[in-house]
């Protein structure tokens, strides 16, 4: 694995949409005590099934520490890899690769700065070297040379691409005090612009309420098909959320993409509140002698966290399966709504509904945890590089 | 990645000989204190040296503990891969699988038990626990499926083939008390037969004088083609290894291989005995509280413990480069003579001879710290399975 110091714009690689053609998908068993209430069993039997809902339709491979292995390899089906690696937490998007492609059909990394999304400043944990050194080694194990994007923090999460030049971020996320402080929004801009490949990023304002990823925008708002994205959406004036979606919809149907398109929008509706429980909050170990999550607080739940693969999409649901009480009822209803939305958008491909309660416990939902490997295609006609000179 | 409790001669698999097509090897890197003297610095030099001649003709892959991941990453050259597993030392041979392919061009792996040359009875390091799980963490690294060997205990280095029906083995290694103690020589040679899918069986009685592997038969004869094999040789009648390769010549003489070829020895000379220095003892940690080495002891050095790669053969030299005392004159005729003999026998392979004192120290030699993953070749024609009829 080579460590390249030019950029992908410079050398024509671009990163492509979720929804194009990947090789695989990249995951990493959860174990830390802090993030994943009991000791994770929950949280891990939803890793499984997303791992085998992604696994329908394309290779995937799971992370495991060392300790964890055994129990990852028995959990996870035979046709699921598993191969050893060692992690802070099990955030894929975040700290796996964001993979590029050329046309001629090679695939290669970028190896941004991890550091627990804000690091000293606002960062969850510490320290997060593993996490950071991740990018490399999975680049080194799909033989895919790697760009190092020196100093510059960024993490998988908290960019969406259409693979045809346009980037969607978030304000809050990528100019917050943790992160690039020393630069400024239009020198971020232009690092964006020459990792990704893109000639238009649109700056949305922030994200989901509560996010503590500083409110990465993979959680609110992401590309169905180019033009067209989703948004978590409420009607509800009177939740936080409201002004915050009716920020990002006005911004974004006053838009344009690379290609000159209008953006539309799509609006996923959110579920009621997720909050945490005090009986979940004990089954959270501290961190530095203090709680990660207080009881009653309002989690981050979305349902745009989904991921795209080969043959479906493999999206959030809150209601608990088989429970018939009040208290799921709205959810069951809020998962439905989103499933037929969804189904709408991507008619090629099976919507699959995971109840994830336990990964969003754990500060995120299923786009976080995963990582998609682009399928380089050769020759493929409308690249970015292409078309670069009508696009800025 | 699937456990098979089947065998791979029911399954006509079958393990091809090391002169036969690879897709790549596995190495480990070193670094534990007690093995490699002085921090493992000099060892770590010749796996680099050993691992680049390797990877000229072959794609190689070093697996390295999480605490030495960077620095072997950035000893190792790009092309190079290096991925993250945790291992108890650095004996690829004995502790990654021993491959096995069949017609169909499928690649399979063998999990034997591994327990460090021989458990609590005689073995050298305690616990042997990571090493043991390797062999199936490197079969759902390549996609192979893995045979479980069960109870069986075997390593990578007490077994050599010819792919053509043949496995030549050392009585004191495989019916060590330290291994399989409760099975008989035949109920061994029952699994050696169904696991490497072999008619004919050849027990060689020992191997190199102090040989702390019980006497491997991997220091001591290999083959080179079908019918013919390197013997490791002194003509001096009163080293203790004459009668051990004297007893070897004459077994090996009096043998046909299982298509019924009498087997040709080509006398492979061994260096002057290499004994351990007071120095090179100072630079090894001590092991629960012993020492692993003692002044002047005899190392079981040996040319035969070479890397048949696809271009190459990567064999021992024992003069150090550019000391031109006395000390190494000695080593420097040997390593010539022995480079001789595998250029009459490797007339189609560069020879690549390697400073391997550092290793030796460590209780080996470049075929222990290799293990090559053969190539299947789909419809391949004299395959064991094809003519198990006529071999037994």
């Amino acid at each position: 694995m080579k460590i390249l110091h030019s950029t992908p714009a410079g050398d024509n690689f671009y990163m492509p949409a979720e929804f194009e053609p990947h090789s695989g998908c990249i995951m990493i068993w959860p174990e830390r005590s802090d993030s994943w209430q009991f000791g994770g069993y929950a949280a891990r039997k939803a890793f499984v099934q997303i791992a085998e809902a992604i696994a329908k339709s394309e290779e995937v491979t799971v992370c495991a520490g060392y300790s964890q292995y055994n129990n990852a390899r028995q959990a996870l089906p035979p046709h699921i890899r598993v191969i050893e690696m060692s992690s802070d937490d099990a955030w894929a998007r975040d700290v796996a690769p964001t993979f590029v492609i050329n046309k001629d059909g090679e695939l290669r990394g970028i190896n941004w700065q991890f550091n627990a999304w804000g690091g000293l400043v606002d960062g969850l944990y510490f320290p997060w070297d593993k996490d950071n050194a991740m990018a490399n080694k999975l680049c080194d194990l799909y033989r895919a040379d790697v760009y190092d994007a020196g100093n510059f923090v960024l993490e998988g999460g908290s960019v969406h691409v259409d693979g045809q030049g346009t980037a969607l971020v978030t304000e809050n996320c990528l100019l917050s005090a943790g992160r690039n402080p020393s630069m400024s929004k239009s020198e971020i801009e232009e690092y964006l612009k020459a990792y990704l490949n893109v000639s238009k990023v649109i700056w949305l304002k922030c994200g989901i309420y509560n996010d503590e990823t500083n409110e990465h925008v993979d959680n609110i708002c992401a590309f169905v098909k180019p033009g067209h994205v989703v948004l978590a959406w409420t009607d509800d004036t009177d939740d936080p959320q409201y002004e915050m979606s009716k920020s990002c919809h006005d911004i974004l149907c006053g838009s344009t993409d690379a290609k000159g398109r209008k953006i539309t929008v799509h609006k996923l509706y959110q579920p009621k509140p997720v909050c945490i429980t005090e009986k979940e909050c004990e089954g959270l170990d501290n961190m530095n002698f203090e709680p990660t999550r207080i009881p009653g607080e309002r989690l981050a739940a979305s349902y745009v966290n989904f991921y795209i693969s080969n043959g479906a999409v493999v999206m959030p649901g809150f209601a608990k399966p088989d429970a018939d009480d009040e208290f799921n009822a709205s959810y069951r209803n809020s998962d439905a709504a989103a499933r037929r939305t969804l189904s709408e958008l991507f008619p090629d491909r099976e919507i699959i509904q995971i109840y994830t309660r336990d990964i969003l416990i754990g500060g995120g939902n299923i786009h976080c945890i995963t990582q998609q490997i682009p399928t380089p295609c050769p020759n493929k006609s409308n690249i970015p590089s292409d078309t670069a000179g009508n696009q800025s």
